[in-house]
């Protein structure tokens, strides 16, 4: 059977279809979140088959699969990668409605020019052919990424990591540039059992750091060292937001835990209370947008984390509990002046609201959107959730002004998925259009559209 | 271009169409709980232009501007009224989805006449036409009132607040009545730096506060005098329920205040749990209803909060966590028969169906639904949060017990807002008529819409 | 007017019928966790009246009365069988949108074959109908279940009761099978006032309890009598995860509480978390499913518990807070290769996702789906909820893995609400199908259905 796909996937009237094939069809991407790995952009090695480049690395995939009970043998275990693959496609067929079922069966479509439908029974067939398509066609990260139409890329990177790979790769002559977004939560994170490692390679990157004041020296001067190969991204990822505590409260935190003791719960929350206010206060004087993940709950199978390490699927959506806390952290930086553009990426939809209203309340006119509500986020990121942040975004917010999709992937088969998310928000518009509303002004409408899909990004990163 | 409303508007099947014009469309309409300025109806000058009717003093319009960037000079700064009504213009054109995005156009329609859509390239010409039909038909607060078949009013008035303009406004032969509801939120708010002053205002109408008891009195005293002029409602404004404390340690924390101290938020709560327990129990006596709002966190934005004061635009949704303490409250009233008739109203839509249920479990024979759901309220009060209170409530309550929809507006200009929950209620109905979910005998259903428009607030408030 | 309800009903296009009727109708039933009374079964006693089966126990029928302010006296007091019903009847003609308002006409097509639509107007002729009915064909608990073609039912029993009745229903020849779930719950809730008398009904059934390991003896004693006759499940209902004590702490609480003291809900949270980790590892010891309850705020209404007692239709969602909680025990009992096969059962919608997240980090090998999200329940077991339940699961789960619906109920009537699910979920489906998102294979959607109706909970399970 061939697949259910058609041109119309997801656009469910004349108005949807044609706003997306006026408007939204052949925007560039702006991918300003993901985790594709910039050396493998670099090298730019040709894939030797379809298992590598979908199953290899993809903790989605993994999850799904042990969700229908599948030994971990077929999954991260010793099987063939052949073995993988079909047992993959034997358990995404019945997947119905989850996001998996339909990002496999585009990618397919799109990259490997296959309709075959994704089942245990074409199994088979779909290996050879993506197989063979690959060898034939030379199928390397660059020429995928292209293909997709993108423009631009922030990977994500710790402050340690060296910017070199991104001037080599600008030197490429790739119709896409690739930037870091600076990300500190190796230093943030002070409970973790190798911390003093990680802030020994910001010392080997930097100068030895001797104290509080030390290590905020450091993470300006690797702030520097990023921007110089084009940065103006920057990640914070928190479970949940804690109090700004006094530095002189956090500077005894940190010495406490340079010195190799141990720190209690509360003593990582006011370290790490501190360092989010600093780290914004720093992106704020260097004009870097701030992308603020919160709401997830990671690693809760130890027995998982010791085999296969962090990232592997055994995260889940925390019940956070500090919409107060964060309300008093942007007030403080507002006050100060030292609010930075801030993109919020909540985990748990039963915060949206909350969250969407406490960012309305600080708006200001330096940019359209200064704080933005960022889009339907890993377990969110499929159809229902995407649906769900649109609803919330217009009823509190203003839907022209957002900055639109990004795909937080580590596949560079992933980029799709903005037209994944453009045909809901075109179905969503044109839905509201032929129902009588919303304005019947196709051109006003395809100018938001196209602003969300990639203007207003360029706009808000300030690239160019 | 023109609007894009029809007269079936949010009506979308023709079974929809016949319950909304055959039994929604002309019942009266009871506003039970608003902020419109008693005074303004009494005076009841005519207005001179439509920024002054639409956006002088509408923060969510202001809020919905500050989304989209706009420098604050056109909002609620030094630009001319015209200036800041036409970039209100070109901001709401583009922003779909927003409840502003159909009220705007509704009271465009219904009290102008004008069939323009809202949008940058109409602005000149909605200004112009709007003055000039202002002036020729001499547009006051009564007209516009009187017009939207608007019966009862219930504004929102602090207890030291006149009663006299209720009075006169009775003898100015008005189509509809304007009644206060007893708010004592001024002296519930023992944190509040004017608390004593606020204090000094009930001792001015009635007499000098020596203690909690006295305070007792004096709130009984001015309930008294609200009575004569015909309340039968109450308003009390919690961002979370606090426990019940005893009499003795609310005293303690009200001398301490009364003497000028500083409190702590411990202190704050204490008092007003032992308050909200005594104003319900007030309320019980005269048989006052409690309209009670639960879940707005306040004032997030200091520096918005010292340049324009409250009520500005810069709330959010908090994520209060009290059911429990809520649970309390009520049980403890109830066992002491001291339970008024109470509309709950909650502003954090992950909470409905834990408020829902509680009061499920506090029904009695005294009404047909003496313990409400409110309305979709402020962030909610849009399409997705009604189409979502009435999903929520048929699931888990009876939709014939409903007292319907209020405005909670400053603007007199914001009755349509009942006729645009009507046709939500239609719709919900007639879409579950026709789909063969529910009975297709229109009368039984039309009279259930009456009662919810209209008959059922009458017999909930028992007027006439 | 007769009855709204058609043959597609639920069924918004010809797919969903198709698979409906081809796949899902014909299917046995499986209702894997209900609270029955195994002494009516096998008793089989006739029904006198219409009443006798609809209103007598069910507290959800009382709940919807109350919350049209119907007067006690017709619910649980002291008026007639008839004027109770009837009353029902009048209540329930206008309760659009209610899981009742469905459920009760259903069943009454199903079991009395009267199509005539339930309201004021026809209460009269349906008393008289079914009562009718119920002379002529002799209608017993047993002619109701096999109508519905069940062929398993799990019963709920606390550990200190009778088996044998098990062991009697068996030798009935009846068509389908009843087993008994184990339930601690008398023996966990250590705060409640006739606690020692439940100890002393499970000493009654085996041997003096002197301390904790005494406890654990008895309960592990008991718990292989019900294995005996058949037992696979387990039920534990909390309304949040406390955290996992010390067996010596949990020693203290429950020594304090067999003296006869009062213990705090500290230490009741102390003895509660220690033995839901304590019976946890004993029902995977035994291969025992574990069925957790959490999210029920239990009686409210303190007057009414007293007047009626427990389980009258006075409780609510609970916000419980405790995901991490329930992190830490599933992790503790999955490194020490103790946690069982569990379905979670959550009744607060705004955790759904958090809670399935939380689950998909403890799958394994052991089972497609070893961890389950249980289908919505009580509050939630309602269209919208089921509705809900099923986009959260597919969105973050596998659909085919899912083992499908209950009735929680303590009527004999409520079989078909399987059905009503079965519509729901072929709509579910269909509506994907016809609209392009997933493939048009009938026949592998088809073996999904059947297994989600009914083959899953036969593998889960292990019966047979």
């Amino acid at each position: 059977m061939s697949t259910y796909l058609k041109d119309n996937f997801l656009l469910k009237n004349k108005t949807a279809e044609r706003l997306y094939n006026d408007y939204a069809l052949n925007m560039p991407i702006f991918d300003y979140h993901c985790h594709l790995p910039e050396k493998q952009i670099l090298e730019n090695l040709p894939f030797n088959n379809i298992f590598e480049i979908w199953l290899k690395g993809d903790h989605y995939k993994w999850r799904l699969m042990r969700n229908y009970g599948i030994d971990e043998e077929y999954i991260t275990g010793n099987k063939s990668d052949k073995e993988k693959f079909l047992t993959y496609c034997k358990v995404l067929g019945t997947a119905f409605g989850n996001p998996l079922y339909h990002w496999s069966q585009v990618e397919l479509k799109e990259f490997f020019n296959c309709e075959l439908e994704i089942n245990e029974e074409n199994a088979e067939d779909i290996w050879n052919w993506c197989n063979e398509f690959i060898k034939l066609n030379n199928i390397t990260p660059r020429s995928l990424i292209e293909k997709s139409n993108v423009k631009y890329i922030f990977t994500t990177n710790e402050v340690f990591d060296d910017t070199e790979t991104f001037i080599k790769i600008a030197q490429k002559g790739y119709k896409f540039k690739v930037i870091p977004a600076f990300r500190a939560d190796k230093i943030m994170n002070i409970e973790a059992d190798k911390y003093n490692d990680f802030v020994g390679l910001l010392e080997n990157k930097t100068f030895p750091v001797k104290n509080l004041s030390g290590l905020e020296n450091a993470l300006e001067a690797r702030l520097k060292e990023f921007i110089k190969v084009g940065t103006c991204a920057s990640d914070i990822a928190l479970e949940r937001v804690c109090p700004i505590a006094d530095k002189t409260q956090a500077e005894n935190v940190f010495a406490k835990r340079r010195s190799g003791e141990n720190i209690s719960t509360e003593e990582a929350e006011i370290f790490k209370g501190y360092l989010t206010y600093f780290l914004m206060k720093l992106y704020k004087k260097y004009d870097i947008r701030c992308e603020l993940h919160v709401g997830a709950m990671r690693n809760n199978n130890t027995e998982m984390l010791n085999k296969l390490g962090l990232d592997t699927g055994f995260d889940s959506i925390s019940e956070d509990n500090s919409i107060r806390l964060m309300s008093r952290l942007f007030d403080r930086l507002n006050n100060e002046n030292a609010l930075p553009k801030t993109i919020v990426f909540n985990l748990n939809p039963k915060m949206n609201t909350e969250i969407m209203t406490l960012i309305g309340s600080f708006q200001s006119p330096g940019a359209k959107g200064k704080m933005q509500y960022g889009p339907a986020w890993w377990f969110l990121d499929n159809k229902v959730g995407m649906e769900k942040h649109l609803e919330d975004l217009t009823a509190t917010g203003h839907i022209a002004a957002f900055i639109g999709m990004l795909t937080d992937s580590r596949s560079p088969l992933s980029h799709p998925r903005h037209h994944y998310f453009r045909r809901i928000l075109c179905n969503y518009l044109g839905k509201m259009m032929e129902e009588g509303e919303m304005t019947k002004d196709e051109k006003l409408v395809g100018k938001v559209i196209e602003d969300i899909c990639y203007n207003n990004a360029i706009n808000y990163f300030g690239v160019k």
